[in-house]
């Protein structure tokens, strides 16, 4: 069977680089160098503590990230910071966190932030059905908040935040999990980022968390480890057995990112590329194509977009899986169609499926 | 360079069957039938489903286990149930829950049960040094504790449980890290069973906990979503992104369990031999190795010995390295030598290693 990997167009876990692939399958039987399976070494070796500190010095460099903030690895996803970032930075606090309702990600935030403090929605999408961003007239910040935490890149709605928001005076924490190590992302604005792997950096299993020093100084001391920052920043994120795998596949990412891609600038060059396209496709269908989000707030990332019909939108799932595109429906919350484009999803891949859609839409008004 | 996985008597992670290796590295670049690296593909899939429900079965069948016991695959290891466990059944309480003391692991388990409620150690094996498990005379239970916990097998110091502790009035809450789908387990005279996958069945990123129905009665409603094991059962271990590829390996470990090594018995069977052969040789040396455990107690999944000296066993550690074994340092909380003889390390590697053990001896003593 043809490995269909490179027309991936999957919402995550997404698609790797072939060359990472590659050399995970090498891996796999044996890790150049050390003669072990990557499944099989232990956690305490040289040889992952060399991986752990491989990662991190690539994470700082493609961010230009400083020494006072802590690079994690941790297991959990995005679902466990829901929790960990009130339990650390809201429990026992009067004064309400600021959070943004986005869309479907940010909503999962909420009730998990609520069960440990006390949450202030500063703005909610929800009324006009998540189809847009606030503008900046639109949103009021408190200026003494806890934090204010938001999404940067809404994947299942297909909107993301082209700027940074909020007072410098108030922790800005970000859920970067869809669009983490895409473009820069002016980490340094940040008290705390993070974000899943299984978009644009790694197998579904590791959560990287980016953490300012001082952010921690009045953290709870009485949580249970694992859910603890200050014991992951001790151990060098090898408090409990680190997902070992998941761990070295993002080094390898990182690796390419800096060495194949040649960084963060240029990722960012390819990923606005390969959304104009996409775009630009939905623009001039004459409405056959309908992208769900604002035209200002569209994702680089994710492209959603309605047909007519459910109808034909069933058709197209059809025709483009059997013409071996896969990945192609919408999050099964919202349905419709999305096109998730993550940093290794080739320029080439998205050519091959404006061919197919141009050719879809033909042959419909044929 | 070779690979050296057949000698690799790490105590975690550990070595996997090179069968399972073999599909898992075809894996990586596409899944036989999907087309897609397993890295890349939903676990929304009908494909990842189909995983699940299969390991699922798999573990039910290898354990005879029945349809009151729920089969969860988490994340965050033995660390994270250390927690998860008394949050469930502990929190709120005033009679406390029961521990067992008897090395490194079940240590770890005790201040963050404590954190969540009261707990009472039954029986500690610091004062031995854990060099041994408690017999059944200096054993006395409570009748209505919520739980009793401990660990089946202690990996640090070599140290197993070979019966079922406590009450059938009280639940049985085990850690069977390192000794679980070892052997037949009589898993229903267990209210939950966890077990990270990094020794017997899989790579570090996953856990396994089984958990029976009722106990779950009373569970508090109000833990952060990720922390509660119901959850986890109401989404078939779907809850957030679960560690696709940790689960898809240990779904081809349980069929390499299931089909070419014929069940537990067997398995149990193999693993006794393997034990049996070093344990003779430590017995017949002299003193020259000299076993850490208790006879009585000592454990099938992990040989720890000593030799006369810390820089006999320095050269006792570089020679074999050079000789092609490798994770045969003991545990850093304890220091010595441990030969870790999980599942997947053959009996023919063991017969290699009694060769170098024997050989190394008699080159001291010439």
């Amino acid at each position: 069977m043809t490995p269909l990997n490179s027309l991936n167009f999957s919402g995550g876990p997404g698609v790797l680089p072939s060359s990472v692939l590659q050399q995970v399958q090498e891996a796999i039987i044996a890790v150049p160098g050390v003669g072990l399976s990557v499944l099989g070494i232990s956690h305490r070796s040289d040889w992952f503590a060399a991986v752990v500190a491989e990662a991190e010095t690539n994470i700082r460099t493609l961010l230009g990230l400083s020494e006072n903030y802590h690079v994690l690895l941790l297991q959990g996803g995005a679902t466990q910071q829901f929790s960990m970032v009130p339990m650390t930075l809201l429990a026992g606090k009067t004064q309400p966190a600021e959070y943004l309702h986005t869309g479907y990600w940010s909503g999962k935030a909420l009730p998990e932030a609520a069960r440990e403090g006390p949450i202030h929605v500063a703005w909610s999408g929800e009324a006009s059905g998540f189809s847009r961003l606030p503008s900046d007239d639109e949103l009021t910040f408190s200026a003494d908040a806890p934090y204010l935490h938001y999404v940067s890149n809404e994947t299942v709605e297909g909107l993301q935040f082209h700027r940074v928001l909020g007072h410098d005076a108030v922790p800005r924490v970000c859920d970067m999990s869809s669009d983490f190590l895409s473009k820069p992302c002016e980490a340094e604005r940040f008290s705390l980022i993070y974000a899943h792997a299984q978009k644009n950096i790694g197998p579904a299993g590791v959560t990287v968390v980016l953490i300012r020093d001082e952010l921690l100084n009045d953290a709870p001391t009485n949580l249970p480890g694992f859910l603890d920052y200050r014991k992951h920043i001790q151990t060098h994120s090898n408090y409990n057995t680190p997902p070992v795998f998941a761990i070295y596949v993002t080094l390898l990412v990182t690796r390419w990112l800096l060495n194949d891609i040649g960084g963060m600038a240029h990722m960012d060059q390819i990923n606005r590329q390969k959304a104009a396209l996409l775009y630009r496709l939905l623009d001039q269908s004459d409405d056959f194509y309908r992208g769900r989000a604002a035209v200002q707030d569209r994702s680089l990332m994710n492209v959603a977009f309605n047909l007519r019909t459910p109808a034909l939108e069933k058709q197209f799932l059809s025709e483009s899986l059997a013409a071996g595109f896969s990945g192609l429906s919408g999050h099964r919350a919202v349905g419709g169609l999305r096109a998730s484009i993550y940093n290794a999803l080739t320029l080439e891949a998205v050519g091959k499926l404006l061919n197919f859609m141009e050719d879809f839409q033909n042959r419909q008004l044929r």
